[in-house]
Protein backbone atom coordinates (compact mmCIF):
# COMPACT_ATOMS: atom_id res chain seq x y z
CA UNK A 1 0.00 0.00 0.00
CA UNK A 2 1.18 3.47 -1.16
CA UNK A 3 2.01 6.28 1.54
CA UNK A 4 1.52 8.62 -1.15
CA UNK A 5 -1.63 10.82 -1.98
CA UNK A 6 -2.86 13.50 -3.56
CA UNK A 7 -3.69 17.07 -2.29
CA UNK A 8 -5.50 19.05 -5.46
CA UNK A 9 -5.74 23.11 -4.74
CA UNK A 10 -8.44 24.17 -7.41
CA UNK A 11 -9.56 28.15 -6.92
CA UNK A 12 -9.36 31.10 -9.14
CA UNK A 13 -6.38 33.24 -9.53
CA UNK A 14 -4.57 34.63 -6.90
CA UNK A 15 -6.98 32.66 -4.75
CA UNK A 16 -3.70 31.45 -2.28
CA UNK A 17 -3.11 27.99 -3.54
CA UNK A 18 0.28 28.22 -4.54
CA UNK A 19 1.08 30.18 -1.12
CA UNK A 20 -0.72 27.50 0.90
CA UNK A 21 0.66 24.12 -0.95
CA UNK A 22 4.08 25.26 -0.28
CA UNK A 23 3.08 26.02 3.24
CA UNK A 24 1.61 22.28 3.38
CA UNK A 25 4.49 20.90 1.54
CA UNK A 26 6.68 22.57 3.80
CA UNK A 27 5.43 20.81 7.42
CA UNK A 28 4.34 17.38 5.06
CA UNK A 29 8.38 17.53 4.49
CA UNK A 30 9.14 18.12 8.09
CA UNK A 31 6.97 15.62 8.96
CA UNK A 32 9.72 12.99 6.82
CA UNK A 33 7.08 13.07 3.45
CA UNK A 34 8.48 12.94 0.11
CA UNK A 35 6.60 15.94 -1.12
CA UNK A 36 6.02 17.52 -4.75
CA UNK A 37 4.84 20.71 -5.64
CA UNK A 38 3.20 20.47 -9.18
CA UNK A 39 2.27 24.58 -9.66
CA UNK A 40 0.27 25.22 -12.61
CA UNK A 41 2.59 27.73 -14.31
CA UNK A 42 5.81 25.28 -13.60
CA UNK A 43 3.36 22.18 -15.29
CA UNK A 44 2.45 24.35 -18.33
CA UNK A 45 6.60 25.31 -18.98
CA UNK A 46 7.46 21.63 -18.93
CA UNK A 47 4.22 19.17 -19.83
CA UNK A 48 1.74 21.78 -21.99
CA UNK A 49 3.71 24.13 -23.33
CA UNK A 50 1.55 24.91 -26.55
CA UNK A 51 -1.83 24.47 -24.54
CA UNK A 52 -3.82 27.01 -24.87
CA UNK A 53 -6.57 27.89 -22.65
CA UNK A 54 -9.81 27.02 -24.53
CA UNK A 55 -11.73 24.36 -22.72
CA UNK A 56 -10.31 21.29 -24.29
CA UNK A 57 -6.72 23.04 -23.90
CA UNK A 58 -7.40 23.23 -20.26
CA UNK A 59 -8.50 19.77 -19.91
CA UNK A 60 -5.82 18.33 -21.43
CA UNK A 61 -3.76 20.65 -19.14
CA UNK A 62 -5.33 19.17 -16.01
CA UNK A 63 -5.41 15.49 -16.88
CA UNK A 64 -1.85 15.79 -17.90
CA UNK A 65 -1.63 16.83 -14.25
CA UNK A 66 -3.37 14.35 -12.98
CA UNK A 67 -1.19 11.99 -15.20
CA UNK A 68 1.72 12.88 -13.25
CA UNK A 69 -0.32 12.78 -9.58
CA UNK A 70 -0.79 9.41 -10.14
CA UNK A 71 2.43 8.38 -11.09
CA UNK A 72 3.97 10.03 -7.79
CA UNK A 73 1.11 8.87 -5.74
CA UNK A 74 1.70 5.50 -6.87
CA UNK A 75 5.33 5.67 -5.75
CA UNK A 76 4.98 7.07 -2.01
CA UNK A 77 4.92 10.33 -2.46
CA UNK A 78 2.58 13.31 -1.61
CA UNK A 79 1.99 15.28 -5.15
CA UNK A 80 0.35 18.61 -4.33
CA UNK A 81 -1.20 19.69 -7.53
CA UNK A 82 -2.05 23.91 -7.12
CA UNK A 83 -3.92 24.92 -10.30
CA UNK A 84 -6.75 27.25 -11.62
CA UNK A 85 -8.56 23.64 -12.61
CA UNK A 86 -11.84 25.25 -13.92
CA UNK A 87 -13.73 22.01 -14.38
CA UNK A 88 -15.75 19.61 -12.02
CA UNK A 89 -15.79 16.71 -14.63
CA UNK A 90 -11.80 16.75 -15.01
CA UNK A 91 -11.31 17.26 -11.31
CA UNK A 92 -13.07 14.12 -10.79
CA UNK A 93 -11.78 12.08 -13.19
CA UNK A 94 -8.20 12.95 -11.38
CA UNK A 95 -9.66 11.92 -8.29
CA UNK A 96 -10.87 8.55 -9.56
CA UNK A 97 -7.39 8.05 -11.50
CA UNK A 98 -5.35 8.12 -8.47
CA UNK A 99 -7.21 5.33 -6.85
CA UNK A 100 -9.47 7.25 -4.15
CA UNK A 101 -6.15 8.59 -2.43
CA UNK A 102 -7.08 12.51 -3.19
CA UNK A 103 -8.09 15.21 -1.28
CA UNK A 104 -9.47 18.77 -2.79
CA UNK A 105 -8.93 21.65 -1.02
CA UNK A 106 -11.12 24.63 -2.84
CA UNK A 107 -9.29 28.22 -2.51
CA UNK A 108 -12.72 30.15 -2.28
CA UNK A 109 -12.53 33.88 -2.68
CA UNK A 110 -14.89 36.33 -3.50
CA UNK A 111 -14.03 37.38 -7.38
CA UNK A 112 -13.93 41.23 -6.59
CA UNK A 113 -11.88 40.74 -3.52
CA UNK A 114 -9.29 39.19 -5.98
CA UNK A 115 -10.05 41.79 -8.50
CA UNK A 116 -9.53 44.21 -5.65
CA UNK A 117 -6.15 42.73 -4.73
CA UNK A 118 -5.18 41.78 -7.95
CA UNK A 119 -1.39 40.49 -7.08
CA UNK A 120 -0.37 40.32 -10.81
CA UNK A 121 -2.35 42.82 -12.34
CA UNK A 122 -4.29 40.14 -14.02
CA UNK A 123 -7.63 40.77 -13.26
CA UNK A 124 -8.08 44.54 -14.48
CA UNK A 125 -6.28 43.56 -17.44
CA UNK A 126 -8.97 40.81 -17.82
CA UNK A 127 -11.81 43.34 -17.26
CA UNK A 128 -10.37 45.65 -19.58
CA UNK A 129 -10.86 42.57 -22.35
CA UNK A 130 -6.56 42.44 -22.73
CA UNK A 131 -6.39 38.86 -21.28
CA UNK A 132 -8.78 36.14 -22.91
CA UNK A 133 -10.84 33.48 -21.24
CA UNK A 134 -9.65 34.39 -17.57
CA UNK A 135 -11.49 32.21 -15.10
CA UNK A 136 -13.84 33.51 -13.04
CA UNK A 137 -14.40 36.88 -15.71
CA UNK A 138 -14.74 35.60 -18.99
CA UNK A 139 -14.42 31.86 -18.21
CA UNK A 140 -16.49 29.46 -16.26
CA UNK A 141 -15.00 28.14 -12.53
CA UNK A 142 -17.28 25.32 -11.39
CA UNK A 143 -16.49 24.92 -7.57
CA UNK A 144 -16.02 21.71 -5.93
CA UNK A 145 -19.57 20.46 -4.83
CA UNK A 146 -17.88 18.42 -1.51
CA UNK A 147 -14.08 19.29 -1.29
CA UNK A 148 -12.24 17.93 1.52
CA UNK A 149 -11.05 21.42 2.81
CA UNK A 150 -12.43 25.24 1.70
CA UNK A 151 -9.49 27.08 2.80
CA UNK A 152 -10.26 30.87 2.31
CA UNK A 153 -7.85 33.70 1.79
CA UNK A 154 -10.05 36.72 2.53
CA UNK A 155 -10.96 35.03 6.18
CA UNK A 156 -8.13 33.15 7.39
CA UNK A 157 -4.17 33.71 7.18
CA UNK A 158 -2.40 30.95 4.95
CA UNK A 159 -1.11 29.17 8.14
CA UNK A 160 -4.01 29.15 9.16
CA UNK A 161 -5.23 27.53 5.86
CA UNK A 162 -2.14 25.17 5.91
CA UNK A 163 -3.13 24.01 9.34
CA UNK A 164 -7.06 23.58 8.29
CA UNK A 165 -5.62 21.26 5.34
CA UNK A 166 -3.16 19.16 7.86
CA UNK A 167 -5.61 19.00 10.14
CA UNK A 168 -7.75 17.10 7.70
CA UNK A 169 -5.13 15.07 6.21
CA UNK A 170 -4.86 13.73 10.44
CA UNK A 171 -8.46 13.22 10.39
CA UNK A 172 -8.67 11.17 6.82
CA UNK A 173 -5.59 9.13 7.65
CA UNK A 174 -3.39 10.43 5.29
CA UNK A 175 -0.88 11.70 7.51
CA UNK A 176 -0.06 10.64 11.25
CA UNK A 177 -0.88 12.72 13.66
CA UNK A 178 2.72 13.54 15.47
CA UNK A 179 2.95 12.13 18.72
CA UNK B 1 20.22 11.53 -1.07
CA UNK B 2 17.61 9.86 -3.47
CA UNK B 3 17.87 6.13 -4.06
CA UNK B 4 16.36 6.70 -7.40
CA UNK B 5 17.73 6.67 -10.63
CA UNK B 6 16.67 7.11 -14.35
CA UNK B 7 17.19 3.87 -17.10
CA UNK B 8 17.21 5.32 -20.31
CA UNK B 9 16.34 3.14 -23.30
CA UNK B 10 16.56 4.75 -26.53
CA UNK B 11 17.47 2.65 -29.96
CA UNK B 12 15.19 2.31 -33.19
CA UNK B 13 11.39 0.56 -33.16
CA UNK B 14 11.35 -2.56 -32.45
CA UNK B 15 15.34 -3.40 -31.30
CA UNK B 16 13.85 -4.25 -27.73
CA UNK B 17 13.57 -1.30 -25.86
CA UNK B 18 10.47 -1.76 -24.21
CA UNK B 19 11.24 -5.96 -24.21
CA UNK B 20 13.80 -5.44 -21.82
CA UNK B 21 13.24 -2.48 -20.08
CA UNK B 22 10.01 -4.35 -18.57
CA UNK B 23 12.56 -7.15 -17.58
CA UNK B 24 14.34 -4.73 -15.89
CA UNK B 25 11.90 -3.32 -14.11
CA UNK B 26 10.68 -6.95 -12.72
CA UNK B 27 14.16 -7.38 -11.40
CA UNK B 28 14.81 -4.37 -9.33
CA UNK B 29 10.87 -4.67 -8.25
CA UNK B 30 11.61 -7.80 -7.12
CA UNK B 31 14.80 -6.29 -5.45
CA UNK B 32 12.66 -3.87 -3.66
CA UNK B 33 12.90 -1.27 -5.32
CA UNK B 34 9.94 1.64 -6.53
CA UNK B 35 10.03 1.31 -9.81
CA UNK B 36 8.04 3.09 -13.27
CA UNK B 37 8.21 2.44 -17.07
CA UNK B 38 7.76 5.19 -19.15
CA UNK B 39 7.13 3.57 -22.07
CA UNK B 40 7.18 5.80 -25.70
CA UNK B 41 3.64 4.91 -26.18
CA UNK B 42 2.03 5.83 -23.01
CA UNK B 43 3.36 9.27 -22.53
CA UNK B 44 2.58 10.31 -25.97
CA UNK B 45 -1.13 9.29 -24.95
CA UNK B 46 -1.02 10.69 -21.28
CA UNK B 47 1.66 13.40 -21.96
CA UNK B 48 2.44 14.11 -25.91
CA UNK B 49 -1.09 14.06 -27.24
CA UNK B 50 -1.46 15.89 -30.73
CA UNK B 51 2.24 15.90 -31.19
CA UNK B 52 3.48 14.80 -34.35
CA UNK B 53 6.79 13.67 -34.74
CA UNK B 54 8.57 16.55 -36.65
CA UNK B 55 12.28 17.14 -34.72
CA UNK B 56 10.83 20.26 -32.67
CA UNK B 57 7.55 17.61 -31.52
CA UNK B 58 9.92 14.98 -30.84
CA UNK B 59 12.09 17.16 -28.74
CA UNK B 60 9.20 18.03 -26.85
CA UNK B 61 8.06 14.58 -26.20
CA UNK B 62 11.55 13.60 -25.35
CA UNK B 63 11.97 16.84 -22.27
CA UNK B 64 8.30 15.72 -21.00
CA UNK B 65 9.55 11.91 -20.52
CA UNK B 66 12.75 13.70 -18.83
CA UNK B 67 10.52 16.34 -16.77
CA UNK B 68 8.70 13.07 -15.21
CA UNK B 69 12.08 10.75 -14.99
CA UNK B 70 13.61 14.46 -12.68
CA UNK B 71 10.52 14.04 -10.63
CA UNK B 72 10.21 10.39 -9.65
CA UNK B 73 14.49 9.69 -9.74
CA UNK B 74 14.37 12.72 -6.94
CA UNK B 75 11.66 11.37 -5.07
CA UNK B 76 13.56 7.37 -4.69
CA UNK B 77 11.69 6.07 -7.60
CA UNK B 78 13.71 4.16 -10.49
CA UNK B 79 11.99 5.71 -13.47
CA UNK B 80 12.70 3.89 -16.92
CA UNK B 81 12.37 5.48 -19.98
CA UNK B 82 11.43 3.20 -23.34
CA UNK B 83 11.37 5.46 -26.43
CA UNK B 84 12.70 5.67 -29.16
CA UNK B 85 14.83 9.34 -28.45
CA UNK B 86 16.58 9.78 -32.03
CA UNK B 87 18.49 13.25 -30.67
CA UNK B 88 21.75 12.76 -28.72
CA UNK B 89 21.50 16.68 -27.24
CA UNK B 90 17.86 16.17 -26.22
CA UNK B 91 19.32 12.87 -24.77
CA UNK B 92 21.94 14.18 -23.18
CA UNK B 93 20.04 17.15 -21.46
CA UNK B 94 17.98 14.87 -19.81
CA UNK B 95 21.08 13.07 -18.19
CA UNK B 96 21.48 16.61 -16.77
CA UNK B 97 18.59 17.23 -16.01
CA UNK B 98 18.62 14.21 -13.99
CA UNK B 99 21.47 15.14 -11.83
CA UNK B 100 23.51 12.70 -13.35
CA UNK B 101 21.62 9.90 -11.65
CA UNK B 102 20.68 8.64 -15.54
CA UNK B 103 22.21 5.16 -17.39
CA UNK B 104 21.72 5.26 -20.98
CA UNK B 105 21.23 1.90 -22.55
CA UNK B 106 21.56 2.31 -26.46
CA UNK B 107 19.22 -0.66 -28.07
CA UNK B 108 21.45 -1.38 -31.16
CA UNK B 109 20.23 -3.49 -34.28
CA UNK B 110 21.05 -3.28 -37.56
CA UNK B 111 18.22 -1.92 -39.30
CA UNK B 112 17.50 -4.93 -42.14
CA UNK B 113 16.82 -7.13 -39.29
CA UNK B 114 14.53 -5.04 -37.52
CA UNK B 115 13.18 -4.64 -41.07
CA UNK B 116 13.11 -8.38 -41.61
CA UNK B 117 11.74 -8.75 -38.37
CA UNK B 118 9.26 -6.19 -38.47
CA UNK B 119 6.89 -7.39 -35.80
CA UNK B 120 4.53 -4.37 -36.13
CA UNK B 121 4.76 -4.15 -39.83
CA UNK B 122 5.61 -0.53 -39.59
CA UNK B 123 9.34 -0.82 -41.48
CA UNK B 124 7.53 -2.32 -44.55
CA UNK B 125 4.75 0.59 -44.62
CA UNK B 126 7.90 3.35 -43.91
CA UNK B 127 9.64 1.45 -47.14
CA UNK B 128 6.70 2.12 -48.86
CA UNK B 129 6.28 5.42 -47.92
CA UNK B 130 2.85 5.04 -46.22
CA UNK B 131 4.35 6.10 -42.87
CA UNK B 132 6.48 9.26 -43.01
CA UNK B 133 8.78 10.07 -40.65
CA UNK B 134 9.72 7.09 -39.24
CA UNK B 135 13.24 7.35 -37.68
CA UNK B 136 15.60 5.10 -39.14
CA UNK B 137 14.30 5.60 -43.02
CA UNK B 138 13.78 8.73 -43.55
CA UNK B 139 14.38 10.19 -39.94
CA UNK B 140 17.47 10.70 -38.61
CA UNK B 141 18.67 8.80 -35.34
CA UNK B 142 21.54 9.46 -33.56
CA UNK B 143 23.29 6.56 -31.54
CA UNK B 144 24.37 7.73 -28.16
CA UNK B 145 27.97 8.27 -28.08
CA UNK B 146 29.06 7.28 -24.79
CA UNK B 147 25.84 4.67 -23.16
CA UNK B 148 26.57 2.94 -20.28
CA UNK B 149 25.05 -0.33 -21.93
CA UNK B 150 24.33 -1.66 -25.32
CA UNK B 151 21.76 -4.05 -25.45
CA UNK B 152 21.97 -6.16 -29.10
CA UNK B 153 18.81 -8.16 -29.38
CA UNK B 154 20.12 -9.84 -32.71
CA UNK B 155 22.89 -11.81 -30.92
CA UNK B 156 21.49 -11.98 -27.37
CA UNK B 157 18.20 -13.01 -25.61
CA UNK B 158 15.94 -9.96 -23.36
CA UNK B 159 16.97 -12.04 -20.11
CA UNK B 160 20.80 -11.73 -21.34
CA UNK B 161 20.14 -8.32 -22.01
CA UNK B 162 18.02 -7.45 -18.99
CA UNK B 163 21.25 -9.27 -16.97
CA UNK B 164 23.60 -6.82 -18.56
CA UNK B 165 21.95 -3.78 -17.66
CA UNK B 166 21.44 -4.92 -13.82
CA UNK B 167 24.79 -5.93 -13.67
CA UNK B 168 25.69 -2.06 -15.00
CA UNK B 169 23.58 -1.09 -12.69
CA UNK B 170 25.43 -2.97 -9.92
CA UNK B 171 28.93 -1.63 -10.85
CA UNK B 172 27.75 1.85 -11.28
CA UNK B 173 26.80 1.42 -7.05
CA UNK B 174 22.51 2.50 -8.26
CA UNK B 175 21.66 -1.05 -7.29
CA UNK B 176 23.16 -3.34 -4.63
CA UNK B 177 24.72 -6.86 -5.14
CA UNK B 178 22.66 -9.18 -3.65
CA UNK B 179 24.17 -10.84 -0.83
Amino acid sequence: MTKGFTIWFTGLSGAGKTTVSHLVAKELQARGYEVEVLDGDVVRENLSKGLGFSKADRDTNIRRIGFVCELLTRHNVVAIAAAISPYRAIRDENRARVGGRFVEIYAKCPIDVLAERDVKGLYKKALRGEVKNFTGIDDPYEPPLNPEVIIESDKETPEQSAAKVIAKLERLGFVARPI
